[in-house]
């Protein structure tokens, strides 16, 4: 009974978290002390036989696999989407999600300071939010895979959607309805962050009026933040004009419903007066009866957060800049011109 | 200059470290190799030093200081508000954001999990989330200061609404315009993850309108899921009954939109023939001319933080259960009985 002590007490060695994760005892201390490189597919089975044999290696605290995600508003629509998707696709891959946000100044410099001090993190997804140089140098740094939900990224693998022909799609379904004055509700372009998704959308819009050989006076074109609020205000300033135009499309389903609202406050009917197209198609468009244009935003995540795991485990296949299709969705929001 | 290479190089030594923090080396030692207790103002300390010095022990990764938030749906209003405030909340006290969705069984299974097998969070926060007793029981376990922003929590630091009271509130400016007909858009009570909040905000109703001797016929008490569509099915439901009520309570702002827009393509003139109440006062809301209560959700989220940031330091003044106020927002839904 001297040396039976394992058998009886049930209290795991080092030797049988090896056994059991087919791996040398040396491996699972390397691993679960988290001291140098193990591959991610080993870690897992070591954690996992460590936890069904209750084994901690005295002293120590294991080190869990953290993968980044970088958001500039975590709970605007399509930002709170992904994070759920990339939250929902993580599971028991045995990484967890570290939330950071950096929709103003502060939340950029704290995380840039987070990933200078610390390299903590196996791994980052970046959800539509840019990078000046300097921030992207720092990130090159950390020399950890990195994977981008929308937006524009150079250079990194990105799964996204195609903003400028989405938007030329909006603007075009509203010229097949015999429009020709179309107004643009825009995300402010000033607002470097989405300066890029503000600027190829602007371009599909551009594009659809040009084709057409429709003009656009300047001040039919209005620029505020990307929520309800900045499409209150983006109507309430349209409709100081002398001149209104017969139809807008808007930058987000957001904007699009509080233009919706400030127009129907005005008394001016939709779609008869005005017709309006939304882009995301978000729950409130369907409920609201918004046409728009629908992104597959949990697609997005999950792909780019799928691809990013397989390049943790060394396989380079997803490597790539991939859109995923847009579709009109034509619903009570937008009519024929009865100009 | 044999034995300059610290001053030539430059390369800091553990003693720089803890000459810099005002501690021992073997506190440094302890602390950035995370095996064993350091106070967190003491460990915030030396990893700035240690960050400053660019010093790291040989073949030791630092371990971030993790406070995990768990919420049931990280992308509805409520969870995505709290956790962006949360996040915000963090910076700059060392502490970074892991996030787990526990709106479906394998989220709750996969939080669960990730406690039993690692103790890797050194606190975690509760987004309106109940727990069973297994579930509390693994929770109590890990040992760790827990805080809890909205729902309940019996027992464990709480900061949220007086939901009773607010749903009180609600009824009684509809009973006040003279309203004695008026059913409840309410969460789906078998949805067990909700069930107290459900549960205290159906009180706050029943009581209002038994003090005022109003009659509630069951068919006018509808449950359906907590978003839109919910709210678009609950009108929808009771638009098929032979007597419809004169004005609706909605549980959330989600739900009352729905049944708004529901009622609108039907015909019914919002507040003329129906009035409507939602609960929240999100930013639809406001765009959308939606009378509601109005809930801190902002000041809930950052008071929970910081209470668990003081009880990581060891300050246990925060330890209380705490309602913040809730106020009537009136706006264009509601309006006088014209029955």
């Amino acid at each position: 009974m001297a040396s039976g002590s394992e058998e009886c007490s049930g209290a795991a060695t080092i030797r049988d978290v090896a056994r059991r994760a087919g791996v040398s005892a040396t491996t699972v201390s390397r691993s679960l002390r988290g001291i140098s490189y193990v591959a991610p597919e080993t870690r897992d089975r070591i954690a996992r036989a460590a936890a069904e044999l209750d084994y901690a290696i005295p002293g120590y605290l294991p080190r869990p696999q953290l993968i980044g995600v970088v958001a500039r508003y975590p709970s605007q629509w399509f930002f709170a989407e992904s994070i759920a998707t990339i939250e929902r696709t993580l599971r028991g891959t045995g990484h967890d999600l570290v939330l950071y946000g950096v929709g103003d100044e502060e939340g950029r410099r704290n995380f840039l300071e987070r990933i200078a001090a610390s390299s903590f993190l196996d791994g980052i997804i970046i959800v539509a939010t840019s990078f000046d140089e300097t921030e992207r140098a720092a990130l090159d740094r950390l020399g950890v895979p990195v994977g981008v939900v929308g937006g524009y990224a150079p250079g990194l693998p990105r799964v996204g959607i195609d903003d400028e022909n989405a938007m030329r799609m909006a603007t075009q379904h509203l010229l097949g309805l015999g429009h020709r004055e179309i107004g643009l509700i825009s995300f402010a372009p000033g607002d470097t962050v989405g300066y890029d998704t503000t600027w190829t959308r602007r371009q599909g819009y551009t594009v659809a009026m040009d084709d057409a050989s429709a003009p656009v006076p300047s001040q039919w074109i209005i620029s505020r933040e990307s929520t309800v609020r900045g499409g209150v205000r983006a109507a309430e300033e349209l409709l100081t004009l002398s001149r209104l135009p017969t139809a807008l499309v808007a930058m987000s389903d957001e904007m699009a419903l509080g233009a919706l609202w400030t127009l129907r406050r005005a008394g001016i009917v939709v779609p008869d007066a005005m017709s309006i197209i939304g882009f995301d198609d978000n729950e409130m468009a369907i409920g609201s009866d918004l046409t728009t244009i629908h992104q597959p935003v949990h697609e997005q995540a999950e792909r780019a957060t799928l691809g990013l795991l397989a390049r943790l485990r060394g396989d380079d296949g997803e490597d790539e800049d991939i859109n995923l299709p847009t579709r009109l969705v034509v619903r009570g929001s937008t009519g024929p011109c009865r100009g």
